[in-house]
């Protein structure tokens, strides 16, 4: 894409960024295909003099005015996230919940005097870093005694401020998206290696204050652990933590605001924990007859100390939609990378792991080659373009009508069994029932020695903007499911406003009242971002 | 050491297990010759009758009096933590600190009715489990508004109530001391590896409590990240987290509580991550003739992604001390463990990266091995056998007479030079004004790819009960310098009461409003281990 290419105000990415009207009619053969129904035309992508926009509720105050901005696209295009729900809102036109101005902090300092005058203007400040939340967390709902909303965008913060090449660590702004953080590390040798999905339009800020997951699916899988120290504004000052390797000196500040959501305060920049480039990679896939066996060779990879990089397991369902399987086989990719040493010997043994485990693994697979873009391991290098185009694919799907949306957890392994088979059945039951049809698959992300984090996907025919309706019902359903069979309504999606029911539960009562405490004292007029992980 | 040995009261571990009389004249001997003059001939160990242990100022409530004991033995065993300044204290018979009467808990139950009596009676509460704090953290000083001290003492909560060996995990309870926790799991074909030098004598819920540093010496080297949930004992009630391999919903709860040494609410049992009993080990010695060239093959090895399992510089002060050397050798240990296979590849490669760095390795050293109990690389299996023993010759050097006390931190390593250094001469300058002379030496005890945990220790000739003074006056400079050139107070010693001028100084101001904001939702009346890491 280029620097200037226009940000979707409805969809992901930038315009122009989405499928093609060719693939666009593959996709619409194949789901009709699929549901034995011809799909309807893809609706139109919205047009912005068309939308429904509130009038704003109130004016950005005098001291911030010049960084503020009140035009339809802004305000438009900071109205939602980025989850299914939020792409049938914008596709019907519907943006009730925008907010009444967009401000567009240069300095840290202009981050207080958003803070600041937002509060003096009883206006709530909504945080916002790539604007990728799949769980209401960037959008202004609920307002109750405030106002108005604020959205404060963190996208001018976007550098890489200082780079300590001996301890392998990065002073980074927080708004900077993953593209520009790659780039801006890459003359020193040093990579990020942290790419969540939505890698291409989230924010370094967005990361921390969700536990986002990211590329590596063993060991230090949240970005929690590359965090060596950060800075944060709040309404009552800047906290900022020292820069250390590691420490025993009382609980850590830094994991108090990893997962705060924009609650506490904005995180401006932090010194992170950065990669060499690796040189070597060793990739296979390996296939297995049922699910189980694959699921038993992550099981044993996890356990195994040999911390793959890559170790993601794919249903049979879950391969024939992504069409890289003909729907009979369940596909593990497998990889380790390295800059310092070509891991054979540990890709070897993974292979031997996962062959005694039940996989088929080509033989040949799996030698370490010196890493070149592209020269990957073809199943899992598709896999991997599709990755990072999901979620265009996905909003492609959601003009075509479909209900199409994901959901995440983590469980022990000891319960993994039940928890796939009850939340399975509860969530198809919940599909049949709203929509008659539909699939739902299942893929593990990451991998823990004691569990792992599975992730479904659920595509079903909906009908028009009742899918909002539809999908919640669903949701609902895939929740209750979680909590009941002992999973975490979230692994690496975060709380936001669209989990609350569940993570009011997860959460013990006396942690929730410690989180509100601790909020009283960060921001006491409770402006930040209400309404998300508790509320104030 | 037998079941029914008993706890030395003054000192570290059970009585009868420190050196023998040989032993300690052969360590007089050498540091009588180190330091030019004849050291004074060993105090004897004091006898309970003669200590000077002050009027209880409260007696049990009644509801736990059937659980407490007001004993002059659990009193006075119960006072101190195992610091060099606890030992002087102890053998000087100076007991003023003890508590009022020590609680022995059988039940989760039964900790709850200790805190609601003593919150009733305004005794003061401070957890205790292996009694191994060399920070203060269990000792009753400063009371101010409290009626008295109870020490709770976790002991009888020891068992490992529960086992998963799918996902290789253990309900512990918090009581379980080192030796015991390995007992249980080893019929499971289980191990806990973690090995702080306290192991012998300290417990699971001490080292959560206090995010302890154990065997690992990279990667997951802070019990922190063997916790998979934890139930918390708190005056408003139960805290339990949910049992989960990965989360990201919202801040963790149990990052709140590791390192809450007592403050917050009493841990009395975890679900733990557990080990596979390792089948390999490659271990392998390198000498260096700097240090600096020693720091750099630690630095590589810590960035290499082989994470070793031991990774132990020791400065050529240190190697002598400990008799491993001649002082002209700087020494590092490295070794590789893994239940599932023979680490030859990355014995190999750190081999490699070790001798590029400059260190002499033994040819042929490095190879894996089946592993068995004592067969070890020959320095670094003394090395192992001095660590566990190290506390007990720490107490008969200070029946010599002399100053002897360790400090511990973790710092970059872009300002690691500088750091090592300053820290140094400041500590050397306190040293030669204290005490004239003295030995101050440096290990790694854990390194991380951005930095090492430096670990210093102290040998200098001192002036009888002088010698708390004299080192509170060593400590101050260590302390001072530390916090300056950009470490940490503690790397797993933990703050207790000792470390809080320095730790007031690290910890971010708002976020030492917030802890005290979490302590007055847990523990209102603020009964709970007073004066530990925060005022409340």
């Amino acid at each position: 894409m280029s620097d200037d290419a226009r940000r979707s105000f409805w969809g992901w990415g930038v315009e122009g960024g989405g499928l093609d009207d060719d693939t666009v009619s593959m996709v619409r053969d194949a789901l009709g295909h699929r549901f034995g129904a011809a799909a309807p035309a893809p609706v139109e992508a919205p047009r912005l003099d068309s939308v429904r926009l509130p009038t704003p509720r109130c004016s950005p105050p005098a001291s911030i005015a010049s960084i503020a901005d009140v035009s339809a696209a802004e305000r438009a295009g900071h109205t939602y996230g980025k989850a299914f729900r939020d792409v049938v809102r914008g596709l019907a036109g519907d943006f009730d919940a925008a907010p009444d101005f967009v401000a567009h902090p240069r300095t840290e300092a202009d981050v207080a005097k958003v803070l600041e005058a937002c509060e003096g203007a009883r206006v709530a400040v909504i945080p916002y870093g790539g604007g990728s939340s799949v769980v209401g967390g960037v959008e202004a709902r609920g307002l109750g005694r405030w106002a108005g909303a604020c959205s404060l965008d963190l996208g001018h913060l976007d550098r890489v401020v200082e780079v300590d090449p001996v301890s392998r660590a990065a002073r980074i702004q927080a708004g900077v998206l993953g593209p520009s953080l790659a780039a801006q590390l890459r003359p020193h040798g040093l990579a990020f290696r942290h790419y969540p999905q939505s890698f291409e339009f989230s924010s370094l800020g967005g990361w921390i204050a969700t536990r986002a997951g990211g590329h590596y699916a063993t060991l230090f899988t949240h970005v929690d652990d590359f965090v060596e120290s950060m800075r944060v504004v709040t309404p009552r000052g800047i906290v900022e933590t020292r820069r250390l390797p590691g420490s025993g000196a009382g609980p850590s500040p830094d994991r108090l605001f990893l997962g705060s959501e924009g609650t506490l305060g904005v995180i401006t920049e932090a010194w992170m924990r950065v990669q060499q480039r690796p040189r070597w990679r060793a990739a296979f896939t390996a296939r297995f007859e049922t699910f189980a066996a694959g699921v038993r060779a992550v099981r044993e990879l996890a356990q195994s100390g040999l911390h793959p990089t890559n170790c993601r397991l794919l249903d049979a369902t879950e391969a024939r939609l992504n069409a890289l399987a003909d729907g009979t086989e369940h596909l593990l990719f497998v990889a380790f990378e390295s800059a310092d040493h070509a891991p054979a010997e540990a890709s070897a043994r993974a292979v031997a792991i996962v062959r005694e485990a039940g996989g088929v693994v080509r033989d040949g697979a799996g030698r370490p080659k010196e890493s070149v873009e592209g020269d990957r391991d073809d199943a899992a290098g598709s896999w991997r373009d599709m990755f990072l185009k999901g979620p265009y694919l996905r909003d492609a799907i959601a003009r075509l009508g479909y209900v199409v949306e994901t959901f995440e957890t983590a469980v022990t392994w000891d319960r993994f069994d039940a928890f796939h088979a009850g939340v399975l059945e509860s969530v198809r039951a919940a599909v049949r029932a709203e929509c008659g049809d539909g699939e739902v698959s299942c893929r593990f992300t990451h991998a823990y020695p004691d569990g792992p984090a599975p992730y479904f996907t659920v595509i079903a025919p909906g009908r028009g903007a009742a899918r909002v309706a539809q999908w919640d019902v669903i949701k609902a359903a895939a929740g209750e499911a979680i909590v009941r069979l002992g999973g975490t309504i979230t692994h690496h999606h975060a709380v936001g406003r669209d989990h609350r029911p569940w993570y009011d539960r997860e959460r013990p009562p006396l942690f929730g009242e410690s989180l509100r405490a601790v909020k009283r004292v960060m921001d006491p007029a409770g402006v930040l971002n209400p309404g998300v992980l508790f509320d104030a």
